[in-house]
């Protein structure tokens, strides 16, 4: 059986079961240091998958340095330092690979996190996978585990952004493709929420993947009402003018990268719903909206590739 | 200007001059943690590059491993946690993945080593990236730099056994790969160097390349003895047989990740050499010998792409 016939989740259950283990998702690994937990997370993005050749290589490494921290906020933590493995082909231009570099030092300094360096090697394709290392203490950590019945459920800010880009650039617009990469990690936020949440994640593959995933780790539904879902000026615009469901820009492509959290109170952001008993999703005018998000290795969308 | 026209070291020199930095290479990155440092290092393979999608996955899997916790071993450390980030095409057989999970968890078990899950991504090609996590006491780390005039030099192993592997490979013995994947991380070889030899490195891009690296790290002369370095019998069989100079399969190409240390007196291995004044290098019958072992992206070699 090929990867794409099973979906990534269902790849990782059966290669926790080929191990005999079975592991809890959380958007990083956390080793207790004392007081402190370590947070530790890898995040990979390819040529040809995640961006293109031709796209702004600065960008690129803004993006790549991006997501990679953005997992260390999920948690409530404080990125440290910060370690790329990258590989290219032969012919890559040193200047493209300086100015990547560039893009990912510029973003990291933003949030006074250390680049210290990683891996070089050649490849047939540009890729490259980073490795982001944080801390937080051990009473404040976020889980993706932890909502507790009747908690709101709240997000860090507008949603629809990069799939509106995404689209304006296989429409054509050649520079659309900045916004699919312009994601900014959600630190100060998730530090915000740190000893106060009660659970959190963040959102990559798209809201109605996330809320399907913290349903299924609490075990309670989440009731989301997407009325009250802050949309990115950009999702409307591409929605009326190319005729695309504005739910989908909305819940189910993602690359957002905002932190969803509960709470038995807002702390920031937008309140979209209730952690509640029985059915949950997406509702709209109550009727259910949202595929499953994009998943890598699925059949639905792969979402770059190819073009 | 192209990756290949600089080569691997020249490249690094250039990101750290972007970057407005200057980061003294060793095998891990370390941290430190009250009386320990923590160790941090990443490894990349890719599919074409480093191996072949038809060689054995598990034999890939452990080959990954160990490549990965050869760096923690460099630093006399104890490895603690491994975590991947891989990608593979959509239609990479789930059961190879299984066998490759399997093989990074048997070579893992092998050295108590807790493998704890990564990032999973679709790409045009295979290719993991490695990220092992270890500690080291702060008074026994090893490091590179650390020489001193009339310590001797010492290897851990014998050396060409991977090279052999890769040429019979080359001549159509299809099972000879597995020579070019048999590693053994040197840990507790590590661990009793920590804190006595004065320095130490691991052999990954062939014994010539390493000593330059130390040379130049260290600023001392390494004079080698040819005759001293212990050779892997395959090698001196290979050589005959193909009619390829020994120095190329035993100094030049490497793989062996076996460990180079220098120390006033010796602790493990075979004494090669001595740390010297004046012109240093590997020495065969009064000629120095060797190139500059195999360096990613430089125009010399690139194994195993386009086989």
């Amino acid at each position: 059986m090929h990867l794409a016939e099973l979906g990534e989740r269902r790849i990782i259950d059966r290669i926790w079961e080929t191990l005999g283990k079975r592991e809890e998702y959380d958007d990083c690994v956390y080793v207790p240091r004392g007081d402190y937990y370590d947070l530790i997370t890898t995040d990979f993005i390819g040529e040809g998958t995640h961006f293109m050749g031709e796209w702004d290589p600065r960008l690129i490494g803004s993006f790549f340095a991006a997501i990679n921290l953005s997992d260390i906020a999920a948690m409530g933590g404080i990125p440290e330092l910060f370690m790329a493995s990258m590989f290219f082909p032969p012919d890559y231009p040193m200047e493209n690979l300086e100015e990547l570099v560039g893009g990912i030092n510029s973003l990291l300094s933003q949030y006074h996190v250390e680049y210290r360096g990683g891996d070089l090697k050649e490849s047939r394709i540009a890729g490259m996978s980073g490795i982001a290392i944080g801390r937080v203490e051990r009473n404040k950590i976020l889980k993706r585990r932890g909502a507790r019945l009747g908690d709101g459920i709240y997000v860090t800010g507008a949603l629809g952004k990069q799939a509106a880009g995404y689209y304006l650039w296989k429409h054509g617009f050649k520079e659309a493709y900045e916004h699919l990469l312009d994601v900014h990690p959600r630190i100060e936020e998730g530090r915000s929420l740190a000893g106060r949440a009660t659970s959190c994640m963040d959102i990559s593959d798209g809201l109605s993947s996330t809320i399907t995933q913290l349903e299924n780790i609490n075990n309670l539904a989440f009731l989301v009402d997407f009325d009250e879902i802050p949309v990115h000026k950009l999702a409307y615009e591409v929605s009326e003018d190319y005729n695309i469901p504005l739910e989908h820009l909305v819940i189910d492509f993602g690359g957002e990268y905002e932190l969803i959290y509960t709470s038995d109170a807002k702390i920031l952001g937008k309140r979209i719903g209730e952690v509640s008993k029985g059915k949950g999703g997406i509702f709209r005018d109550g009727k259910k909206v949202g595929g499953r998000g994009y998943e890598h290795f699925s059949e639905v969308l792969d979402k770059v590739r190819g073009q």
